[in-house]
Formats: C-alpha cells, sequence, structure tokens
C-alpha cells in the first residue's frame, strides 16, 4: 500500500485556514467541510480534565453524523469551566451559520495552552468568509492546527474508487489513550456510522493509542473521522487495511516530528505472554528516557534494553528467553550480549529510524510502539514555553 | 529531627574504599564492616532482569545477619548469566577472606554498565589490604559507589544513644519500586531482623519508593540495613520516626543529585480517594516530562498540572474540586486558574526547591513524592554514555 504523492482531500469534501488573531502570524484557524452530511466516528482523550471542545464533543458524535469540523490552534480551552463550554459551543454555531448546515452537525476542537479563556469574539469573526476559500488541498487546513509542530501533516490514499485522507497535529504532550492529538479522517466511500465507529477504534489501537511522544497525555486529544459516501461502496476489509495503513503513517510522520526530535523510535515485541503485555512492554521500551538519549546518541545500550523490559514487573519475562535486535541486528541472546559489530550498529542507529526488538519466547502476543528519540530541542522547548 | 553536621559511622561500624582498577581514577571498590555481627534487612529491585549481587542478595539476606557489605562502580554485573553469579561470590568470598568472617555474612552490590562481565580478579585482588584502612567516615565508602553522581552522599542522626547512618547513591536510571537504587543503612541499635526487616520496608515505601529520577527502574537496585546492637535497645516508635525521617532526607539529596538536575521537585497529594492513588498521581506528577521542564524553566504552567493528574485514568478525579498550589501559593481552583501573582511565583520557581500540591477534595488519602527538573544536563550525559 502506498500514500499518493500529494495529498488530496476526497470527493466533496474541502478546507480553508487564515489568521483569525489568536496566533501573531500563520494560520490559527481551519475549516473542514463535505457537501453533504457524512456518517462520522470519533475517539477522544481519556484525561480526566477534558477540554470544553471534547466534552461537547463526545454529545455531538452520538448522532453519527457531521458536516464540519472547526478547529483553532494556540489556546485549548481547558480547564476554564462553563465559560469555555459556552465558547466552544459559540465557535461550531459560528461555523454553520458560515455554511448555512445545522448547529449539531459541527464538531470542534481547540489546542495550545491549557487554562485560558477563548477570545471567541475572535473566533466568530474570523470564521465569516472562510466558506469561500474552500479548497482541496488538505496542508492549507493542516496548518491552522498546528502548535509546536514544524511542518503541516496529510495523507491520502486511494481504496477502490475512494480516497481516504489524513491530516493531523501532534508534537508534545502526546500519548494518547483511546484516542490521539488532533486528527481529521475524511473519505468519501459509503460507510454506516456504526462500522465507521468500529473500523477507527480497530485502527486507533494500532497506530496512534500507541504512539508516545513524552508520556503524557493532552487533555484535547480527539480523533475525528467522516465519511461522505460520494464515492460509493467499498470493500470492508479493504478499507480498514487502508486505515489502518495511514494511521499507522500519519503516526509515525507524527513520531518523527516530537518535540525536538531527530529520529522515529519503533519498538517490536514478539512472543509475548499477550497482546496486552506485548503492548505495554513496546510502551515501556519506547518511553523510557534512557532509551530515547540512547536513540539520540546512536549508542548500542543493550543494558537499557533489558532494564526497560524487565521494569514490567506485572509481564511474563524469562530473562533466559529474551532475545533483542537492534535495527534487524542481534544484539543479545542466552543471557547474554552477542559479539555484534559495534562500528555497524552505531551506524545503523545513527539513520533516521531506530528499531528495536524484543523476542520474549513466552507466547504469540505482540505489539509496535512508536515515539522518539529525547534530545536537548525538547528540554528548551519545554522548559521556555510560558504559559502566558 | 535533625541530621548532624558530619556524618559518622555508628559504634562498632567502619569502611574504607580503594581505586581497584575498574575506572580510570577515583575510588570505584568500597567495604563496610562490622566488628560483630549485625541483625540485617534488605530490598531489592523488582526488575526482572536483576543483577547477579541482587540474586545473590535475596538470598544471602534470608539468614537476617550480616558482617561486612563489599561493593563496586564502573560495572553492574547484569545481563552476565552464571559467569556473573560466580563472579558476585568471589567478590564476596574475597572480602570474607580479608576480614577472616563467614561468606555467607557479606552481601555484595555493583553498580555501572550492564551487559559487561566484572574483571574479578582486579577486585580479588584489590580487596587485600582493605580490612587495615577501615575509617568513622562514611563518606570515604560513599566514594566509591558513585557512579554518575556528582557528590557522595552520607547523613547521620542520633536516636537516643544510638547512631543512624545512610549512605547512598543514585543519579539516574532511577524509580526504584520495593527497593532503592544504592543505600546503605547502619545502626548501632539492637533490632532483631524480623522487626528491622519491618521497619526498614516501612520506612523504604515512604521515601526510595516515592523517588524518581527518570522513570527507568535499575536492575541493582539495592537497600541494606545492618543493626549491631552495641548501643543497646531503642524506643521502636522513636527509631522508625528517625529512620523515616533519614531516608527522606537522603531521598532528597539523591533526586536533588539526578542526572543533570538542577532543582528538587516535590509533588504532594492530598485527599485523593486512597493513599495508593495519591501515591500514584504524585509519580504521574513527578514524573511527567512537562513538569520537570516547566520546573526547570521555572514557569507557573497549571495546564500541564491538570494534564498530569487528568492522565491517571483509574483514579478518582473530580476537576471542578481539584485545588493547587505551587510552592505555597494558590494558583487553581473552582475549575479556574486564581488571579495570582505570576512574578511572585516564576521566582519562587527559581528557588532549589519546587513543590508542587494538589489537593482532590475525594477522600483523605495522601502521597507525596520526590523527583528533579530535566534539562540538557540528562540528555547530555545519557546520549554521550558509552556502553563499552
Amino acid at each position: 500500500m502506498q500514500c499518493h504523492k500529494k495529498p488530496v482531500m476526497p470527493q466533496g469534501f474541502s478546507c480553508s485556514s487564515k489568521n483569525c488573531g489568536l496566533k501573531e502570524q500563520g494560520a490559527d484557524l481551519s475549516l473542514f467541510y463535505s457537501k453533504v452530511p457524512a456518517s462520522a466516528a470519533a475517539v477522544f482523550t481519556r484525561n480526566q480534565f477534558p477540554g470544553a471542545p471534547v466534552i461537547l464533543g463526545r454529545e455531538l458524535i452520538q448522532r453519527g453524523q457531521l458536516q464540519a469540523i472547526v478547529v483553532n490552534s494556540k489556546i485549548s480551552n481547558v480547564g476554564t469551566g462553563q465559560q469555555g463550554i459556552d465558547n466552544a459551543a459559540k465557535t461550531g454555531q459560528a461555523a454553520a451559520k458560515e455554511m448555512k448546515i445545522a448547529p449539531e452537525d459541527v464538531i470542534m476542537s481547540s489546542t495550545g495552552v491549557i487554562g485560558v479563556q477563548l477570545p471567541v469574539e475572535l473566533l466568530e469573526a474570523g470564521i465569516q468568509g472562510m466558506g469561500q476559500e474552500l479548497q482541496e488541498d488538505p496542508l492549507v487546513a493542516a496548518e491552522g492546527i498546528m502548535t509546536t509542530d514544524t511542518y503541516p501533516k496529510a495523507l491520502s490514499l486511494s481504496v477502490g474508487e475512494a480516497t481516504l485522507t489524513i491530516v493531523g497535529k501532534g508534537s508534545g504532550m502526546i500519548e494518547p489513550n483511546m484516542a490521539t492529538m488532533l486528527v481529521y479522517i475524511f473519505t468519501d466511500a459509503k460507510i454506516a456510522a456504526p462500522l465507521l465507529d468500529q473500523m477507527l477504534r480497530t485502527a486507533v489501537n494500532q497506530s496512534f493509542n500507541m504512539l508516545s511522544v513524552d508520556t503524557d497525555t493532552s487533555t484535547s486529544d480527539s480523533c475525528v473521522m467522516m465519511a461522505n459516501g460520494l464515492a460509493g461502496e467499498v470493500d470492508t476489509e479493504e478499507f480498514q487495511k487502508a486505515l489502518d495503513f495511514a494511521c499507522i503513517e500519519m503516526t509515525k510522520m507524527l513520531a518523527r516530528d516530537g518535540e525536538g526530535a531527530g529520529k522515529l523510535l519503533v519498538t517490536k515485541v514478539k512472543e509475548a505472554k499477550t497482546d496486552q503485555e506485548a503492548r505495554f512492554i513496546a510502551k515501556a521500551l519506547v518511553n523510557s528516557p534512557l532509551i530515547k538519549t540512547m536513540a539520540y546518541g546512536a549508542d548500542p545500550n543493550i543494558g537499557r534494553i533489558l532494564m526497560a523490559v524487565g521494569k514490567c514487573f506485572d509481564c511474563t519475562v524469562v530473562p533466559e528467553k529474551l532475545v533483542c535486535h537492534i535495527n534487524g541486528t542481534l544484539v543479545y541472546q542466552n543471557s547474554n550480549r552477542t559479539n555484534f559489530d559495534e562500528t555497524a550498529v552505531r551506524e545503523l542507529l545513527s539513520g533516521e529510524t531506530v528499531e528495536i526488538e524484543v523476542r520474549l519466547q513466552v507466547g504469540t502476543g505482540q505489539g509496535t510502539a512508536y515515539g522518539c528519540d529525547l534530545t536537548e530541542g525538547y528540554i528548551k522547548e519545554n522548559a521556555s514555553y510560558y504559559s502566558s
């Protein structure tokens, strides 16, 4: 399966973005629109301090139908009480008015600083006229949802006659759980809402839910999917495969552009007792600061791999059975470090992707997690980030 | 309660250290000795890849008696199979021979690189003569157990007629669990082994087990306690209080000297549903990279506090009830950021200790965790650390 060279919004979908005055420069407001109402599904953060748009979004998505998504960056509208809820609702109403659609068919997202009220009048004014500027390039809207991302992210691929397009943003405060950062998935395939929900959850489970930039779960994580049906029905199995693939590709894009990141870190765990244990260990590996700095420093530190597997106290681990590979090279088995060529492994580790594979030989469970290295850039970005 | 200005080994205890050739310079081998056999207790790492000394130590401590501890730094003797076990045993035997005591009264520790065999002949040769160099200053032996620590750590205090002294090392790969990094506790109080074990576990539970430098649990964590009885019996309750206090003080010393750390980070959680939930949330706060970089950057980022509490999915959290203080200043309540003086709070955050207090108002559970800020120094140290 392959992504298109240039992403495009599927048939009937369009988007626009603009600066409405939240950021000093650059787009801070994005609109996604389908010319017909679409089946819809969504998953949200499990964080217990969800943002106002997440609180409203959970209700809105119950109907399984959407026609537009409005997103602002810079301010996340989290920790803002009832006023925050009112402001999120007003934003959706303004978008509905602009597009002449039902307010309940518009879902909202906000990302940025927590604990600051949204200057909703800027959004209400900004939305006016956005309906006239709709385009087919998803990167236009991807720009408007960025915070500390270094570039806009979107990808498209084909499934039969249909197109599947994902627009996303990530960067920091990212270990989604039952949801993801901000990701919007559009397709012109015809899929009813209940099935769409099921397919989305399947895909998210092995992609965005296995992503961690820094172990911190955002209060605004949202992944919304719309299917407007304009390209007709598709083979369900084929579509699920495409959706899984596309979500994993976007997951890798988000990991690679994690705050300060220079490398994609992929941790694969095989032959664990259960899939659940494999996923837990893969996450422990991808989240370990010592593994992350090892990826950054390109040092094949086997000890840190053993340590990170070993600290999964409740998983079945038999030290004598552990087999480890770094970027395809066998580095540990039979309770001992192998006699691998260190210079060669250091070179592999210096590439753009570091892959650690751990085989436990205690069952058939497997799981893969995605993350990034930990560099001075992360510290710099987050120590100098001022909350007001 | 107060620590002595200058730590000293309790009556009957002594120690020495030397360079035996593992490190290029500086002490790498330490010996602790009691002139009479002492009651003993210990807790060890829960990591599933324990070092050879930990595997042997778990057996040795069963008898509840020790007379000496031998520790080397630079190589941890972890992931080294049967040869590693044999080498650890030989190290203990060499120490027993030098001190003319029973080999089963000597416990071993090793700290340093994982996955490398211990050049045991260097240790066997090095131990010879150490019995002649015994001293009463615990800092002498504290030197020999250091890895990336920036200074040797020891403290003493009095309990009635008895003295209580702790020697420790920490720095990185530190989130102990049911144990701690390398910590040795000596007292001349008379306490039988079963009670000693119970007292040690009580103290460790609220001190070293609530410490996290980087969420990574070492494979060598050991905390060994010896009580030789030379000062006679003590009031149990008073001794427990002193032991708790001393362990928390050592915990703070270890946190403050975490790799690259500039500040001690203390996170207090009150009025949680249970102590267990309070401890879990306190750990989530102290481990969050975004809280740690906020401490480093001295920015009162309330959003990161909400996020870290909120990502404790299985704890009882009612957003409307949350009350947060930073270094004593009220910063969040009633679902909103308070109108606090930001300049003043930034100044408080610029000090040597950052204290975040979260009151949940859903019960009576409480817990405090200890950690440090996350700085470029941690990245530098761990990205440039070469495993061979």
